[in-house]
């Protein structure tokens, strides 16, 4: 593709879209293109796009945006809308949202006439980084985060950097803190890089770069271990802390982003990893000055352990009734499968000294 | 499995059924264990069954019977059980009952918390025909049959004929239909083989011999095309009328079993494929009379045909806005992709002479 300037099989990243989606679909007549927004990337984005087609209005769907909508019943919505508007085994759906609208369109598609192709378009950073690999698509339910879902990849992700100029400072934090986890797992220069990152000036051509290493790691850890049944768990860092932050907040209607609760998640984490993995106080420090720096002190307070540490006794990644964290060694290297008791996970959020005081 | 007389890989034929699942669970604590009825297979099924393990009252969940119930409100029940009963992503679901059970159960096991492991206890004989091998799971929605669904196999499937002392004639023939179907597209002995099975006697040595060589035929033609990107579409032939069949019935609330559809869906597509396939007209002629013999007339009035049609459009096989069926050059032998145009649809289904007459 012409216009792409990194690229692989499943992957690119466009300087135009609307240039890339065209050449992508060429093959798809137009009867066959269904599109899939939120009324929030209907407004501030569709228009980078649209013109790679002329794709007619009943085959647009727009959905209502938000962590709480990514529900079974906007599934249900676009479940109805694919049949009543003849959707068929070759079509192909595209999404263009955040996180939440690419995984609840993954999965409606997925499971849509048992699965048809999907394009996911991302428009926030942490969608880039964080849903644009590795096929985890879901909805909530019951109150817990990507409850269901199936593990089904994108036929291609389109990352467009000019998005991220629809998106507010605290969207663009939640998604550098996933870019952060990447580092922290896998690649201590690639640490060192996003730490001096400036965060004010927030230059495309730089954050494309770093985006793009980040996503490569986590491709390469992804393809070793599709089904998360090992090495893939190192993504994980500082989820099991994070998922269970962000149930709490879903519960009480409070708003807290996914990269800010694994932030916060990977700052306690990282005391897990100074007393159960062999990650030095420096480091452990760093990590979590870091944090601090950039995402200032956690929502917890101490009453809420107990209630936090329920959460986290519904983590998908559970084995066995324990708790199952993954832990850094030293930043670039990781130890999956710690199962850590209660008492110790509710000593270190008390005790996540750095980034409470 | 010491009890078992024919066994692959992913299906046994079980002579024992206690037994063989506690032999294929020995690894699972009880509490990972969780089981699917309905009311129907809880009644009449769960005795041979139940003292493999003691699996606790609150791990069996016990849904309500029926194409009808075979929808996403069931599938939320599944979900949410398995949520409050904590299992997790190393718990199994056992889906114990008919094709609409273990459809169900597969979809639900398949999408909770992304996806876990689901044994298959098909207590019909057209569930362990057509539902056993192949990994389609799915509900139906927008009243059409199987619209929402992902294909996912079960680590086992276990069948054991004497459930099939628990299901009625016209049960007992429903599933007689689809191994009809299999000689039909495969095996011209088998089709021979079949005519003669005493339908009245039902042997359930001989009927084991005969399944046993269906199923297998059907998954050789699976494995070779799990995506049902070509070949494995064989498994289709009278399954474009019947599906339509079905679903006239379903919006009507008449009662048709899916066995019966495609049975009468072969007799018309017989007529196509002496038309647009090789098909001789003595070979139609056997198909249509043989169906004529154990299901009778189908229940299509000429004035339902443009019905008929229509639902036509919306099955899942069709590409490009064409009606798609297979049909056979000869018996026990198959030609996918044949897209034929409604007039001649239309013909066939008027024309359906040696069954409506």
């Amino acid at each position: 593709m012409k216009n792409t300037h990194s690229y692989t099989q499943d992957l690119s990243l466009s300087t135009d879209i609307s240039y890339d989606l065209a050449q992508f679909t060429v093959e798809f007549s137009d009867d066959k293109i269904f599109v899939l927004l939120d009324s929030n990337t209907y407004e501030y984005c569709w228009d980078f796009v649209k013109s790679f087609r002329n794709i007619p209005k009943n085959q647009i769907l727009i959905i209502e945006p938000g962590e709480e909508n990514k529900s079974l019943s906007q599934v249900e919505l676009v479940w109805n809308f694919l049949g009543e508007q003849k959707a068929d085994r070759k079509s192909i759906l595209i999404n263009i949202g955040g996180g939440m609208l690419t995984d609840l369109g993954g999965f409606a598609a997925s499971t849509f006439k048992r699965g048809i192709d999907f394009l996911n378009v991302p428009t926030t950073l942490l969608a880039m980084v964080d849903a644009s690999v590795g096929g985890k698509t879901g909805i909530n339910f019951r109150g817990l985060k990507n409850e269901i879902g199936v593990i089904q990849k994108a036929l291609h992700v389109f990352m467009y950097l000019p998005f991220l100029r629809t998106i507010d400072e605290e969207n663009y934090l939640s998604g550098f803190a996933e870019m952060l986890k990447v580092a922290i797992i896998g690649d201590v220069k690639l640490w060192s890089e996003l730490k001096e990152f400036d965060l004010e000036e927030k230059s495309e051509e730089i954050i494309a770069r770093l985006l793009w290493r980040s996503v490569m790691i986590k491709k390469e850890i992804i393809e070793l271990d599709p089904r998360e049944t090992g090495i893939r768990k190192a993504l994980n860092f500082g989820h099991t802390v994070g998922h269970a932050l962000e149930s709490i907040c879903l519960s009480d209607n409070h708003h807290l982003l996914h990269g800010y609760a694994v932030a916060f998640g990977m700052a306690i984490e990282a005391s897990l990893s100074y007393s159960f993995a062999s990650l030095s106080s420096d480091e452990a420090h760093d990590i979590q000055e870091t944090i601090r720096r950039i995402y200032g002190k956690a929502p917890i307070e101490l009453k809420e352990r107990e209630k936090l540490i329920a959460y986290m006794r519904f983590d998908k990644k559970n084995e066995h009734n324990q708790i199952n964290f993954t832990l850094v060694n030293k930043i670039g290297s990781f130890k999956i499968n710690n199962y850590i008791n209660e008492e110790h996970i509710s000593g270190a959020i008390s005790m996540q000294t750095p980034i409470s005081r």
